[in-house]
């Protein structure tokens, strides 16, 4: 597996466009993306009970229809909240990308991003369609145009694409990805498209995504509040001609392996780009007695404000993490709890067996002002770890929110 | 039930101090409270996993002694994962009060609250305490230097007293509390004494307070973070000469409502008094099927970082607020969903039936704008309803949390 250039274009047979449509006020905010062949579709989506008109949507697609073939995307506005109308919204923004790449309904996805409860300008959306087909390439270019379309108040665009060989045959993954605030992934998060040219069932597909977004996008938060719509949506249009994988071999685990590390990488982007973030957070829960409750443990430290804002600070206020730990709901035994700080500037441990010990005050400073923190809890019970990201929590987090919607 | 003068020194035979030991750098820092006869106790304490040692030391004097009579109380350092040590420091302070009072040791409760993770400085606390004992008094001032002694990033004193009759005999109920950050109580928050001269079993003074936590303390959130020390106590010492409440006839109900009314008012002056906070935000949620969902859905969007920066900011980004209510695990149709702002500027509705109506944008904002803003969701379902309180997120919360320990 190796990392190559490009995103969401990086497949065989993928093409992508980005533009501006003019729903937002001057940045680029609609995507298309089109496979020149039917695709497999996998995806999960937010398990907030409100969900967005386009999540219901696709919901159904990925379950009920063999195929799909292109996904179209907006930012700016959520359509979520907004009753029968956002629903027929939805289904004419599926109707016009039919019409215009001549392709059946059913296999059009649909994705929005934005502000909640303002309906879609659909003379907009629609002529951006219109605009948008005859674009369609499948250059670096392209799948860069398409991914800074989807992003909101990210401040950088999340691309990527690997490469593995299955089956004597060479593989591409290639995915962007877009999220900054309202992030608290339950059933993954944001907006993040994966397109593989390999070849493999429908069920596996889904398998291998719902495993994977467990210890990827459901580990990241950057604010504790879960989207209304959150998807990620993953496209199989098997070109790459490998020996189809309709059974857990050893093709299934490579090929989890390459999803996983790009999932992995666009959890940590989107939590690096949490909104007004300064820094990445890295939570390592190890030695527990099961995965869930290293998931617990690590993901309710991503999650407190009080730990997040300390990481600002650059303050060695360890008490919160052990705090937050104590309110996840996991059982553990804060009597023989070790506690470490790590980053580019070293690394050390502040608490042993549940009290602080004699540490080097000045260096747990300095670690904890790089741009990416690691801390490990070891919590001393099993062999299970779970990883969770987030982002340090500032003033600009609450600048950017205060007035969102004006 | 009328309110009258003073707090934790109002019922008769209840004496309080509070002072300077050196604890914190200038502000009070020590409060003793004293009853003349001995008093029955209940408690309600912390649900996160770390407790505190003064937590655990008061969970066993409220279980199993009989009477308590003194409550001693430091803030700066909160005496929370300090291991063996602050096990034994926290004897120490019952044994000191204990000697200086001529009262049994398990007669005494322990609150602290500050700095996690410190060991208290044990020399400060012991001569904080002889220095207390003789200056006890029962005037309104003595009353408000102990309320004032207990506060830690607070901005205000919280007292209030209430006098009603039971039995044809005047009781009265006095408290003080204190809460500002780490806010977000399950099982009781932060600090609260009640002192009250009422003659009550054991059994039914704690039922009144496990009973009312509910829809006070465990009702309110500033930050989501569920503090190591949170200690709700109530004294009661009969000698008031009511006849003894020992079933629940009306005058239990009557102390029940009377000691709703004070939990209230002390939950509410905390949640305005949360660090940074520029407004109290009142939620109701109104005709739901069942309580629980009431105080699900309202807690969950007291607790919406985005709801709360939104109202800092004015801005009138409802759609938060459904986004909060549909990730609160409760159950409910938001194609039925009303909602309301309201404050001394007016009322406005907002949305009915799951989508945004027209309404006057300028009169929501000067609503959004006020001191106090209550939201009420009307969820159509069916007859109950729940109340949670909070505060707005602000710049000020991120700098007062920054450096907090440094």
């Amino acid at each position: 597996m190796k990392i190559i250039e490009g995103g969401i274009t990086a497949a065989n047979g993928f093409y992508a466009a980005g533009l501006f449509a003019g729903i937002r006020k001057k940045r680029k905010d609609m995507a298309l993306i089109y496979s020149k062949v039917p695709c497999k579709a996998a995806g999960t989506f937010t398990t907030n009970l409100i969900k967005a008109a386009p999540v219901k949507w696709d919901m159904e697609i990925v379950k009920l229809s063999p195929y799909a073939q292109a996904i179209v995307v907006n930012s700016g506005v959520a359509n979520a909240c907004t009753g029968r109308t956002g629903i027929e919204y939805c289904k004419e923004m599926a109707e016009a990308v039919s019409l215009n790449l001549n392709i059946p309904q059913e296999s059009v996805l649909v994705a929005s991003t934005g502000l909640i409860g303002k309906q879609l300008p659909m003379d907009k959306i629609l002529s951006g369609i219109e605009n948008l087909v005859p674009i369609l390439g499948n250059s670096l270019n392209d799948g860069t145009m398409a991914a800074e379309a989807i992003l909101t108040t990210d401040t950088r665009k999340k691309e990527l694409a690997l490469e593995l060989e299955l089956g004597g045959k060479k593989v591409v993954i290639g995915g962007m990805s877009k999220g900054s605030g309202m992030i608290h992934p339950n059933m993954c998060t944001m907006l993040s498209f994966i397109a593989t040219d390999i070849s493999i069932s429908k069920e596996l597909l889904q398998e291998a995504l719902s495993t994977d977004v467990k210890d990827t996008y459901n580990m990241i938060s950057v604010d504790g509040d879960t989207s209304t719509n959150d998807t990620v949506l993953l496209l199989a249009n098997g070109m790459a001609e490998n020996p189809e994988i309709t059974e857990k071999n050893d093709d299934y685990y490579k090929f989890l392996d390459a999803l996983n590390y790009i999932n992995t990488y666009f959890s940590k982007r989107i939590a690096e780009d949490g909104e007004g973030a300064t820094s990445l957070l890295e939570v390592n829960v190890i030695n527990a007695n099961d995965k869930e409750q290293a998931r617990k443990l690590s993901k309710s430290i991503i999650t407190s404000n009080l730990t997040k804002i300390a990481l600002f600070g650059h303050d060695l206020n360890w008490g919160r993490i052990i705090c937050a730990m104590g309110y996840s709901g996991a059982n553990f035994n804060p009597e023989i709890v070790d506690l470490y700080f790590e980053s580019v500037a070293g690394k050390v441990k502040l608490i042993e067996n549940g009290v602080e010990i004699f540490y080097n005050k000045e260096l747990a400073k300095d670690i904890l002002s790089a741009a990416e923190v690691m801390i490990t809890v070891d919590i001393q019970m099993g062999n299970e770890k779970a990883t969770a990201w987030g982002c340090d929590l500032t003033y600009d987090y609450v600048k950017i929110n205060a007035a969102y919607s004006s």
